[in-house]
């Protein structure tokens, strides 16, 4: 496997519109996306008119797209930042690059800067290795292999199914962290690609992500809603739970995930300060949900994607219900998305 | 924690000899290692007399002490690079910082000189975060943090118990890699210390590395040998054994284990084609020891190091025993290693 074998055409590039000019992010990112085809999914609670710069391929989805395609409640599953899913959900192709549109290329430790799409696509195309940790990173790499001691039968690794890149400048932190540390930037480019052992867990950000639509894309998906909910990645937990799905379902698919490289350079926006009353609830949450996704397995029938959601479904219902009413709400919205993605891989012409 | 607590007469040095001109080594190294107390093993092989430059606190430990203070079986114990264990034995200290003899230090991106010493001890003595994975890697670094979604209730980390350094130029491949790939060197030099999380395995490697004496000692031991062992460290298993052990026995006891910085310069030497008879032996044993360690299970009755390591023993003498008897000399070698560990730490007048 290598990225020689992805044909252009196999791979969408989808960008959820939380702001209406999207010039200078779309001309920042054209020598590097100008080749593929682009779906722009405009935030149903964002009122002006998209400002698109010639020169893509590409097809914008707005509030009525949404309405139309899944119904009157679209808009609502598909508000803030969960808009971009409704790309996951309406595309077609094998690959999908996400990228949020406060996030323009960065330059590695050289000064070059850094195709993000090409980066995300080899990540993909080679084999992850969750099954025992290799000490210099990914074997795949140039320059790189299985160091002393790596079993030979698991040298071929597995399919891999998730790539998360990772940010400059302003890191993916939370409310209270950016709010303690406000002068806090990552300046550290770490040149390394790791794949994220099996049962080993991590807060998947879909800031910068890459992933096998075909194979794990029901596992990606709008469901866990705060109550105060906001426009500022702080503000959110949907990526934060649909990763620990994402992660679970890879393990027991025997698929991988990789994290590092690519970086994106995140601009400053917004204040965390203003934030910080609304993400205690997110923050709170996650000490309920790592133990819970530590434990849940499930059962070997559970073969695709879309069963092992609506298995994790079932049992965030049985056991997370009870503690607060939002893990209720995110199992029936994992379900509505499974169906929502059935119908959608089952009759083309309904979403297109 | 942070490495300011630590004093440097808590700290050994552990250098095994297999050359007896350690003079350029210890120059190189002294600049680093020379305010701490060093432990010189000479390889009970190795007939000729240690050339060692002046201005060391050191102790010289040479076959006959070794026989003196283990009886005679002990040169066949620590023959080879097994000799370093006799060091870790002898010891005193909180904690061990042991680098071959072929390794210099390294130098970072920006051209200086790497204190393999500080980085090591920085790594012991802040906190690993086993229980979750930290997608900006180590989050006691200066300039980094726990990302959005990381449990705060799992911020304030475990303590550190391992740390495994890497290598620049010869890379610790195994003797088939790196016959095939002669030309391969590790260039690539990732800023990045990774807590490698629970239940993931590694190859550990002895090349350069650093534990709490106190906490792990007994885990690290010269117990699986090969019958064609040599003087190359392609050609070892002792310390990927006894690394799959003590990453087992961290895990049991909620310790961590990191790894990545510090780098250390590996010399060229020998020739991997010529031990590639040798080394075969090895490889083909990991396919048995990987499913091994994946699936051992020590009870809650084992509360410290030396529990551990005789329950695996055990274990290893019932399972692995049949499949090669290698493996149950090394369920051998370590009940005799727990005995004298315990017979050291009671009686210290013996070992002194």
């Amino acid at each position: 496997m290598s990225e020689e074998n992805i044909k252009d055409s196999e791979v969408d590039i989808v960008i959820g519109a939380l702001q209406a000019d999207l010039s200078s992010f779309l001309n920042e990112w054209r020598p590097i996306i100008s080749r593929f085809h682009l779906i722009i999914v405009q935030d149903p609670d964002l009122k002006d008119e998209l400002n698109i710069p010639e020169g893509f391929d590409l097809d914008v989805y707005t509030k009525s797209d949404i309405d139309r395609i899944v119904g009157s409640s679209g808009s609502a599953f598909f508000s803030g930042y969960s808009c971009r899913y409704f790309g996951y959900l309406i595309s077609r192709k094998k690959y999908i690059i996400s990228i949020d549109d406060d996030c323009f290329p960065a330059k590695d430790n050289m000064g070059n800067s850094i195709d993000a799409v090409a980066q995300h696509i080899t990540n993909l195309t080679t084999p992850a290795t969750p099954f025992f940790f290799n000490t210099l990173y990914d074997p795949f790499r140039e320059g790189a292999d299985f160091v002393r001691g790596y079993p030979f039968s698991l040298r071929s690794g597995v399919t891999s199914a998730i790539s998360c890149g990772l940010w400059l400048n302003l890191a993916d932190y939370d409310a209270p962290t950016q709010a303690l540390k406000s002068q806090l930037r990552n300046s550290r480019y770490v040149d390394a690609v790791i794949t994220v052992p099996a049962r080993a867990l991590m807060p998947v950000s879909g800031i910068n992500i890459a992933f096998d639509r075909e194979a794990v894309g029901p596992t990606l998906f709008p469901a866990l809603k705060l109550a105060q909910e906001g426009n500022f990645r702080w503000e959110t937990m949907e990526d934060i739970w649909s990763g620990m799905c994402a992660k679970v379902v890879c393990d027991h698919l025997g698929l991988g995930v990789k994290s590092g490289l690519p970086y994106v350079w995140r601009k400053e926006r917004g204040s965390a300060i203003d934030s910080l009353r609304k993400e205690w609830e997110g923050v709170k949450l996650m000490e309920e949900v790592v133990p819970f996704f530590q434990s849940v397995r499930l059962p070997q029938t559970a073969t695709t994607a879309e069963d092992c959601v609506v298995e994790i479904a079932k049992t965030v219902k049985e056991q997370l219900g009870r503690v607060d009413p939002v893990f209720s709400r995110a199992a029936e919205a994992m379900v509505e998305w499974v169906k929502l993605w059935k119908i959608g891989s089952g009759s083309p012409l309904v979403f297109r």
